[in-house]
């Protein structure tokens, strides 16, 4: 069992960031079967330290300009939906429901360096399995890191006291928005077999 | 365009984390194929900064058993092959063939924190498209994080100057091995839409 062509064009090969936006929305309904994908991916001892804020509405969209790179503010604020790919730090509480057939949390309440990085890592697992997810149920997508954390972390998540990682705007992409395809490393450069 | 039910289940949702494995082999064509999709996964900046270590070999095995936490063993050693997900922290000597219209490599040079930072986020978008691309070519992955990073960077990795990440084992799954599915945060626990 493998996807077939039409599909490794869809996840890889032929997808692209996007930077500009048909008109068309995204519906919640949309948003909530992107998670019910990507909630599946691996984390280590099934942690599930992302969290998502998606900002649809107007003024959502204008409390989050600020904190945008220049060259990020305007397909962003254009952009059907922008996710805060985040983390909570306290991820290890939830652990207990999590992983119930062992006690996982003191593994991170001893060891904050252990627990931001497992927050980090697994976080951005998540991530990318949203960026996969969302072009698996037909949606464009285009992630990007040039923000101000700590004006989206003050803005969006000081009262769950999460931590922001990277922004995905989703909706449905203009091609004409799409830049050349730039090179990738060749299986040399970046791989060894041993 | 959207993936079809078995595409859904096939990446998502009856995909499982592996810890037994069939007699059947990953062959190199194999792994270039999941190179050739991974690689076109975005990366901020087209920075790439993953390297993949793809342990196949009897001799390579052993030298990494001693790194293995107990509880990973095992299923490592029996494993087909096992990637090193790494990372170049140099990464950004590759951007002037990565990212060729800007010179971005100055970004990273003045800042050891954001390089090291860029290379472990993006390091780890690329390990999950590994993951991704691995299934979608018909593989199963185990990934883990039950290592020592230090053992292995000194064994596999030391001179070319890559960091390891996470280990994935690849194979075709024993379902025996599989674990009961675990629980995932609902959408109102892992979610917010503004």
């Amino acid at each position: 069992m493998a996807l077939d062509q039409a599909g490794l064009d869809l996840l890889f090969r032929q997808a692209r960031t996007h930077n500009k936006w048909t008109d068309q929305q995204v519906t919640e309904d949309e948003l909530r079967a992107v998670y019910d994908l990507l909630k599946f991916g691996p984390t280590s001892a099934n942690c599930s330290p992302a969290r998502f804020v998606f900002l649809r509405g107007q003024a959502a969209k204008e409390k989050l300009s600020p904190a945008l790179s220049s060259g990020n503010r305007d397909k962003t604020m254009a952009a059907p939906v922008t996710v805060i790919v985040a983390h909570d730090p306290k991820f290890y509480d939830q652990l207990p429901k999590l992983f119930p057939h062992v006690d996982a949390r003191p593994w991170f309440t001893g060891s904050e360096t252990l627990a931001n990085e497992t927050a980090f890592r697994n976080g951005t697992l998540q991530g990318a399995y949203l960026i996969l997810a969302a072009r698996a149920v037909g949606l464009d997508a285009g992630p990007m890191s040039g923000f101000d954390n700590k004006k989206v972390d003050e803005a969006f998540l000081a009262e769950e006291g999460w931590r922001s990682n990277f922004l995905v705007n989703l909706g449905h992409g203009d091609e004409s928005g799409v830049m050349a395809r730039l090179p990738r490393l060749g299986f040399e450069e970046a791989c060894r077999i041993l």
